[in-house]
């Protein structure tokens, strides 16, 4: 078994839960154990490991000069997660480490090593803290009201010292392997993705305001159905993300009240997410879902109320080492996709401050944040040596 | 202040609740005393009064010979109901006797005023407990499990003794006057309606099953959105009722599962109900919807669920009686329009077993089952005026 794979198995028995998945949150003790684990193995490569303020694991190979090159991911997990989303960036990068050493290499900068805290957010919908912390994004009132401060004083540490944390500035350039977490390389039987660009996603709370009647006395043409509304909305924004192909739409939550089945709906609510990459395209969502929404609502003769509940930008990650990563797949023999990500990554808050890049390896059927998350071990094995040979073109 | 509206004033006094509506259930102390009341009222004009084994009030003016004419509704009321559902027609048809006795009718054949228990079966969802036990159904186990017994026993009733409710045999014609509990009558400006038929009622419980998947990573085209199969579904029914003037379509309770914002729906259940006056268009609705609904799983890769929850066949009214209610009315000079009921009503159950006709009044603004429920003054009037003509009619 390679080290890669022992690793990987390793990471994956702690905070293995009940439903067959694992569950490591932050400042709980499934994540200080494996942070402790990370932090074994990282010590046995000789380089200096820390867990800095903001619960991050650091192990910097101090060498050379210069800022350094960081490799890594996250080992915080979603409920019941599966064992690949996040660690396998974070074994991988250990792995390069231990590539680089094996092979006499003496890197002309720093290579860090790093595990970003709380990437996924489940205990407090807080979502790259971590990453967010190291880049000196510091949203303390944010964060206060979401009993971050009272779980680190539970956990022996200090939420006033999280700005402490910040050292991107130490940081050249940014690469981080991870899971596609959907379904296009296996379909398309492409070895690696190398991402573009990380989706813009935006939020909306939407509610079709009609009339209450009774669904047997009122006729067809005098009824203000507020869910046909909602349900003209559903298929417009199917439509349009169809028809383009730098766009999603989903529709995942609804319902009309008051809720009789043989009451006409006199209200309809529902969420709605809509995502670009494209900054171009990012920034005509907001206009063409308010557009949409108010012709249905006029056609149907239906009050509308539309709020943005969230908004985050596309973030296009670095051209320049887009093509380092494509020149080490080539060279290791490995097809190559350049695709957007559709999910969010703390790549996504490194790229704001520093060159950043990211390395899909096929997520089998598309699936993750479930046990039955899968990636192939020589998929896993080739992504680990790609990400090796374009750290080894960045340091020497 | 005429005596309809006297009575109509005080029985709305009868079990006002807090809301501003008017609650009444089957073997309640609210609905107790408005028997009582009734009862009262039945007394003073000298006709045989009686509290039946299902707990309709009956008060027969026994003359001449043969089957009666009954004449009646329900004194029942949904939670926080309107004055006039149910009320008006018990009230005008004690004004019927009222007025033809006044007037010295002595008809040639019984005519009975009715006022059905449990008419609406808001309290134990029966309906029409009263009139099928008067007509003979009498669904003993079906009601055994919905706690009527125990109700019954605690209002000092035998739920054994519900058959002997049965005396339709006794009866050759049933008259109820009730408000129409939608707009067409006031959008039009016509005094009365003429039921032709009461409508046939539908029911489903509909479930699209898709596949759930990340709402960013997962390509357009590669997702089985069940709620866009739900969405699809509430627009043909609702596009093929408008383009039918015998059949109205409803969904009006949906949901999508799991119920994230950022997850693709991989399930959405929701409730139809289609309803067709029409026997022949009736027949269509269950074929109609099971195709529309398989074509629609077919079209978007998705299973489908589909269980049928309940069915009520339509039920045509007596030509005859049509015909000398029509008359009636016009000798009133009132105008009328011969229309379908959207909503159930006893007659539907009589309808089986004796010639049965309805007379609708106007709703203002089609509201019903609310204390907004409102029907001007001059209305009711006419209503009892042209209902009084009708039995004079059939009893002279």
């Amino acid at each position: 078994m390679s080290s890669l794979r022992a690793d990987l198995e390793a990471a994956a028995r702690i905070g293995a839960d009940e439903h067959g998945g694992i569950s490591r949150f932050a400042w709980t003790s499934e994540l200080a154990q494996a942070n402790a684990w990370l932090m074994e193995r990282l010590a046995e490569l000789g380089v200096e490991v820390e867990l800095d303020p903001a619960g991050n694991v650091l192990g910097r190979w101090e060498s050379g000069e210069g800022t350094a090159v960081l490799i890594g991911s996250h080992l915080d997990t979603v409920p019941s997660g599966g064992r690949y989303d996040g660690a396998l960036g974070v074994v991988a990068a250990v792995d390069v480490v231990r590539r680089l050493k094996a092979e006499g290499v003496e890197p002309r900068r720093p290579v860090w090593v790093v595990s970003f805290n709380d990437e996924e957010g489940a205990r407090f919908q807080t979502g790259m803290l971590g990453s967010r912390a190291f880049c000196g994004e510091c949203d303390l009132a944010d964060w206060r009201g979401r009993g971050v401060p009272e779980a680190m004083v539970e956990a022996g540490r200090d939420f006033a010292a999280l700005p402490r944390a910040g050292r991107v500035q130490e940081v050249g350039a940014f690469l981080e392997l991870h899971i596609e977490q959907g379904p296009v390389l296996e379909r398309l039987g492409v070895d690696l993705g190398v991402v573009t660009a990380i989706t813009g996603i935006l939020g909306f709370r939407a509610r079709f305001l009609g009339e209450a009647n009774h669904a047997g006395t009122t006729p067809m043409e005098h009824r203000r159905d507020a869910l046909v509304g909602a349900a003209r909305a559903v298929l417009a924004l199917r439509d349009a993300a169809r028809a383009r192909d730098d766009m999603t739409a989903n529709v995942g939550v609804i319902a009309a009240e008051p809720g009789g089945f043989n009451v006409v709906p006199g209200a309809a609510e529902f969420t709605i997410d809509v995502r670009s990459p494209s900054p171009r395209r990012f920034g005509e969502l907001e206009p063409f879902v308010r557009e949409t929404l108010t012709a249905i609502a006029d056609e149907e003769g239906l009050g509308l109320e539309l709020a943005e509940t969230h908004r985050k930008s596309p973030v296009e990650l670095d051209a320049g080492l887009q093509d380092v990563l494509e020149e080490a797949a080539r060279e290791e023999g490995a097809t190559t996709l350049r695709m957007p990500s559709g999910a969010g990554h703390d790549a996504m808050v490194l790229a704001h401050h520093v060159p950043a890049a990211m390395l899909f390896v096929p997520s089998r059927g598309g699936v993750s944040h479930s046990p039955d998350e899968h990636t192939a071990a020589d998929h896993c094995e080739l992504g680990a040596s790609v990400l090796a040979r374009a750290v080894r073109r960045l340091v020497t």
